[in-house]
């Protein structure tokens, strides 16, 4: 049966045929470039789909907080990494998880390396946290001193092993071009490189380079360079991904159907039942004006191309407001669904509690705030 | 014992005196403008909260979807509008509650009367949705021959009731001073008044005129023009309302509680855990900077004033980066609780499934997507 038909309010569809195609990709890449993929599993927060990594030999995750953890913990995953600096406050729950699984936590400060040398109670695999100008966390990459005043002290511990550096190049997702993002890639690499020499003059037998972010992986061919890759996002793609050319239109594999309330032509706009709790306030740019995701419709096979020009122009809490070309305004009725292709898949996966696939297969998501 | 002591990971907190002091204010001001108040229970989605309306002789309710209204009827509601416009693939549920309660809908379109007129089973009152400027849904109240034609198709059938005009003037969450709301409500509300003398002459025996918008219900002293109120946000409020002129900053009564995880103070910035699946991505306008938020400490009666100068700079899914001014920098550490006045409170409640209030009791949210 059309998967559409019972669908009355805002819902989660997923493109399973698409999400399988991603990560077989991305696996297959991985293993070309002989490098551990250990996939972040932040967008699609599923047990389920978790599930869907392990016929292509994936043991090793990612995840971006200690519930996370606790979670693929609870579903079977026996070798994670928090990818997000270490919260102090959380220490219980993380030595509670280092006596069941293997655990790998992330550093960028003497202060957090000495509580760590305090109060784990498991010896833990670490990672230095390294800034390559998205300048959110890390050291900045430049600061080589600082990478080894850390790293000798982490040597000085007994409980802590230093695995390597990690980055995550957070200003791809910004890039407006492929060759932006080779470029973010070439020169981060460089710095990450001579830093990683200068921690090994200290003795270290390995350090390994970690590297994230979906705009790298998808866009380079050869991850060889890099000793792990972190990708999430390329799961589900979105219209961000789309616009740096991580992926092209028919690889985005979540989208929300959102059912049609109101038509408004003379401002050529429709309101669907589908707002900012359901989409996120995610905005990008559409040619100058902010726009909050794309517009397809539905079809046999789950949705059809976005309709050219058409997108979000404004949300509130559940509605949304559409903008629809003059020419295709004649296509959308009340009660009709419109399939929005989000402007940041991981965001709008994080609002819902399951998704939908085409087969009307229904997926939970983990709800653990 | 402390509330703050076991936080471990975002919290939202619930300042519960601020609150009840919120709601006795407008229900204080609703009794003496002689209006009905028909609070809007989308900020808080909570059946707790709705509990504290009631000592206030409040018995009529406005919620903004259909499974909105199922929460608060299987909490006791029995009068409830869905401020919404009737999205056609939920009748059935709509008809189901029309059997247990006083439902009260909203049309805009010949269309959707004449589908209502069909398929509603039971005779149901229902509202006109103007548009005053905001642009979302409604009838653009200058149009009073639309108005005039829709209020005739209702005289025309037999299930429905027209209860008269409703108003949402979402543009003066935009404002930028008390007297711009003020003027955004004289002008809208004359033409609302042109509007149902124009339908009265159809020979109705009464239409109401319903006003939404906290900063409007805020600001203005005397309400009595109006038949209905239905303010929302007011029983929290926010960074927006405050910016608006709607409430002091004394008034906020929801906020976040968020570790520090890094400290950056050659960049004057701060890391917690808290991003965008947890304040959402609702933006302001911080002096010609997007703010996701202000930032205060907690302190022994909750939090503190905001910290001048200091303001959510930017989130990622779980991050958030936090600018503090220099001099400010030094009395934040790692593991302390940074406390975020949201942006948009409505949105940041819909994020969690509980408060934490000041006493250390949990009130759950309504969780129905």
């Amino acid at each position: 049966m059309n998967p559409f038909y019972n669908i009355s309010s805002p819902t989660l569809l997923l493109d399973e045929v698409r999400a399988l195609r991603n990560i077989r990709r991305m696996a297959e890449k991985a293993q070309r470039s002989k490098v551990r993929f250990r996939p972040h599993f932040k967008t699609h927060q599923s047990a389920a789909i978790g599930e869907w990594f392990r016929p292509f030999g994936i043991s090793a995750i990612t995840v971006s907080s200690v519930r996370m953890a606790e979670y693929f913990t609870a579903n079977g995953w026996r070798d994670i990494l928090i990818a997000f600096p270490v919260n102090p406050r959380e220490i219980s729950a993380i030595n509670a998880l280092t006596s069941q699984i293997h655990l790998e936590l992330l550093v960028e400060s003497t202060e957090m390396v000495k509580f760590l040398a305090l109060n784990l109670v498991d010896k833990t695999d670490i990672w230095i946290k390294a800034d390559c100008g998205a300048h959110r966390t890390g050291i900045p990459v430049n600061q080589i001193s600082s990478f080894v005043e850390l790293a000798r002290e982490i040597q000085n511990t007994s409980n802590l092993n230093l695995r390597g550096i990690l980055a995550h190049a957070g200003q791809t997702y910004h890039a407006t071009s492929k060759k932006e993002v080779e470029r973010i890639y070439a020169e981060s690499f460089q710095k990450l490189q001579a830093v990683r020499m200068a921690i090994l003059d200290l003795g270290y037998a390995a350090i390994e380079i970690s590297w994230g972010d979906t705009p790298t992986c998808s866009i380079k061919d050869d991850l060889s360079q890099c000793d792990e890759i972190r990708p999430g996002n390329f799961v589900l793609f979105d219209a961000t991904q789309l616009k740096v050319g991580s992926c092209v239109e028919e690889d985005i594999a979540a989208a929300v159907a959102c059912p049609v309330v109101a038509l408004h032509p003379k401002r050529g706009e429709v309101i669907i039942h589908g707002g900012a709790i359901h989409l996120s306030k995610e905005f990008m740019d559409n040619e100058g004006r902010l726009s909050y995701g794309l517009i397809a419709l539905p079809d046999e096979n789950g949705w059809s191309k976005s309709i050219p020009g058409a997108y979000v122009r404004s949300l509130s809490q559940e509605h949304g407001v559409i903008h629809i070309p003059e020419e295709s305004f004649t296509r959308i009725h009340i009660g009709d669904l419109l399939i929005v292709l989000p402007v940041h898949s991981c965001l709008v996966v994080d609002l819902f509690h399951h998704y939908l696939t085409l087969t009307g297969e229904s997926i939970p998501i983990m709800k653990i705030k």
